[in-house]
């Protein structure tokens, strides 16, 4: 199985790394990733600029490492297309050190960049864990990744799936029950920041939750992460051909006997 | 009626003013977009930027013009949260001179500018047409918008409304009908184009349709609109609470009214 | 004679017109000047970017204006090379709100823009005012520029001069003498503030003027602007073929006859 | 003595590291450089901006490196006034795999990044090699530059000098002289390509050499490294203040010395 991995953090994150060598015994592994932290711009394309992209020293021997200079989707776009030889079975972005549920989905370059493999017909995973870097290496993150990848790198026809994962606070022992989402509505509070130098005006664009719609109900990908659930959600469901919430409950079956040791 | 326009062809394209003229009959219009083409960025947020943003003089004395330079959501949302005093009812994106059906959707800045003002709480529209500029004045679109934009305001709660609007080709009558529509999945090949000069490489991105996985059923938006529809979607349906399809149809039912002079 | 009208402050940049009205009399001009304002980026060029620009409505019918989305070097070679059909005599860059003396030169986007005109073998000058936009309009400047600007663009061979034109404080009459002057070296105390956001850590320049190593003598352009003269220095002297002192003084000579009315 | 190291080709350019393995020995070393290929900015600075950085897992132990997410002017100055504690004795810009003589100096990154560690008080280097990568691991280059570099920092009163080294073709013994040389006056024939995609059209700027002024007059850069001579140039002479040449012939002096092996 060759595997493309990808994210908005960089190609030097440390949550991109723990990635990789949690998906390393899959098979192949490539990055093409931005060389600096892109987040915030979802799935944006530089479709009227010129990309460079560099290869990196990889720290693992059999790694290689494109650096783009671009989006996160261009990073998928770019490794998908030109920079990887051969077809690619699987996307995976992340790992994103902070969840991407509800209404960051839309801006989240980790969901985002995933979503060009995605759109160009290749199954693709999106993962996040809740703690910062704390979390990524921690041992059920790998552990439900490997055992979800195969299945849904099978999964190619009529259509492929697109699942953005996102784990709780990991603990000790860790969470034991992966649940199929859906995300949450939340409504934002945006707040701007007027910066005044000189003769200049500089604005400054501050996320901010705002009025809970749905995020406190059962079955979002919100409520699933505050409540200890590991939460698997098909996001772009407008692109979705055909019953996902069957293919994906078949997926979280899978999820759940790793977690359980089957 | 307070009404936000904003776009992605920038705050000098013949499509935003087109928009103009047809909307300023409803209420106050301030628009914010970016002062520059900015397509293909979808939904990007510039979180780690400082943006800037000028007022232009503008073609019509009552209506506030800014320039914002950012993407088409960073100029919805330093429009609602900044340059606007007051509460924006309604918040319209384009006319985009080209349609954004399928695969479009998510990287389209006409569609992502103006999701942040649904984000944020507020009713929004997206507005594209088929033939590029030569349908942007045509009088069926400013018929449809106007007859919906007043219900599809007033429903804010639970949560509102975002609807992606996508005008067939345009003839001399216009069509008479209307739908509801979902947005097609279509799958991509994209490209990549490498181009050396010196001792350097560049990739320009080009985006190409492929296999169509359904957008030849009835019901898409792309097989609305090869139909001669006018096709209205929900779009960004994860965080729609509620019945969409419901409060879509009403909508519906209002834009058909308007069609046939009722 | 055709002149090249640029600067660095963009396109809609009130000193940009003034500039325009003043020089009008001369003959054809053309404006090739960055959309958005780009100060600080001296004489940079996008040598590894593609560029767009677009033809802006002109607020003056036989003066066409094109906004180049690019740094003040990429509008003025586009200007020179691309955008307008024939020859160009002359480029002149500004009219800035503020000196550009002793140490700003280097990045200054004034400068900058113009000497992309002037490595292109055509005569240049670049104009800045002390007062902010309080004197771009003042009849001294107008006096001074068309004074100087045929000579200047009658001498192209062996090479081209590169003048820059700074100003004092413009009172009610007006400064009586130009002088030749030299560029001051002065050293800086660049400060940069850290910005602290969430994980991240955000760096802001200041420049910050430091000891004056020459600043104070006579001769040089800093002292010429403290102490009520017009001051027209030879920039970019490395390129300078030839005597450029004795160049520059007949042309000073000039500007020195319009003052007194001669 | 602590030296800077910075360049426009980014921190991952092998011409950098062959730089600081050349001065490694005469003590501290920091690399503060951007983290992208930046050629041809100049010495633009991001003032209008917010900068980032992010220190890199360095190839050797003891030299820190950080990659600045600016231009080659931002790198020099966040390294020189926040990065790096204490006093910088020396800024050193290179190893440039390609010349940068007579026209090419204005918008030459390698100088103009080093020009602001320059313009702040601190005695500079620029180095630049002719054969593309081939020639900066030489030994002639790291034998000049740590026989000037000494010499050259202990010279900062009355203000400090800026170099611009410039190898010539380096065979297996390498040149035996180096000179005092001024940059070439060279005139351009910049070409724009206008490339037309779908409705839009983008614009990429070649620069091309054009007629010489006096490139081939004895004593320019231009003939220096033409003729087997290592050049050695002051740049931005407007700013220097007392007897440049003087200053420059003793480090010349001390290159020549180095290279006769005395």
């Amino acid at each position: 199985m060759r595997i493309l991995v990808t994210n908005d953090d960089g190609a030097h994150a440390p949550g991109l790394w723990a990635l990789v060598r949690a998906v390393r015994p899959l098979g192949d592994i490539v990055v093409s990733a931005p060389d600096r932290d892109r987040s915030g711009v979802g799935p944006a394309l530089s479709l009227n600029e010129l990309i460079r992209a560099k290869e990196l020293v990889s720290p693992m021997p059999d790694v290689k490492v494109f650096a783009v200079e671009g989006t996160p989707g261009d990073a998928a776009v770019l490794g998908l297309r030109h920079l990887v030889p051969g077809k690619i079975d699987l996307a995976i972005s992340g790992i994103n050190p902070g969840t991407n549920v509800g209404e960051d989905v839309i801006i989240s370059g980790t969901v985002g960049a995933a979503a060009h493999a995605y759109l160009n017909g290749v199954p693709t995973l999106a993962v996040s864990t809740s703690e910062g870097l704390r979390d990524i290496d921690h041992p059920v993150v790998g552990r439900v990744i490997t055992a979800i990848s195969p299945d849904l790198a099978a999964l190619r026809e009529p259509s492929p799936l697109y699942l953005n994962v996102n784990f709780p606070p990991l603990g000790k022992a860790g969470p034991t029950t992966a649940l199929r989402t859906r995300v949450a509505a939340r409504f934002l509070e945006d707040k701007v920041e007027a910066i005044e130098r000189g003769y200049r005006t500089y604005y400054w664009l501050l996320r901010r939750g705002g009025r809970s719609v749905d995020s406190a109900h059962e079955g979002t990908d919100v409520w699933a992460v505050q409540n200890g659930y590991i939460s698997i959600s098909p996001v772009y469901t407008e692109f979705a051909g055909g019953d996902v919430n069957e293919r994906v409950d078949a997926i979280v079956k899978k999820a759940n006997a790793a977690l359980r040791g089957a």
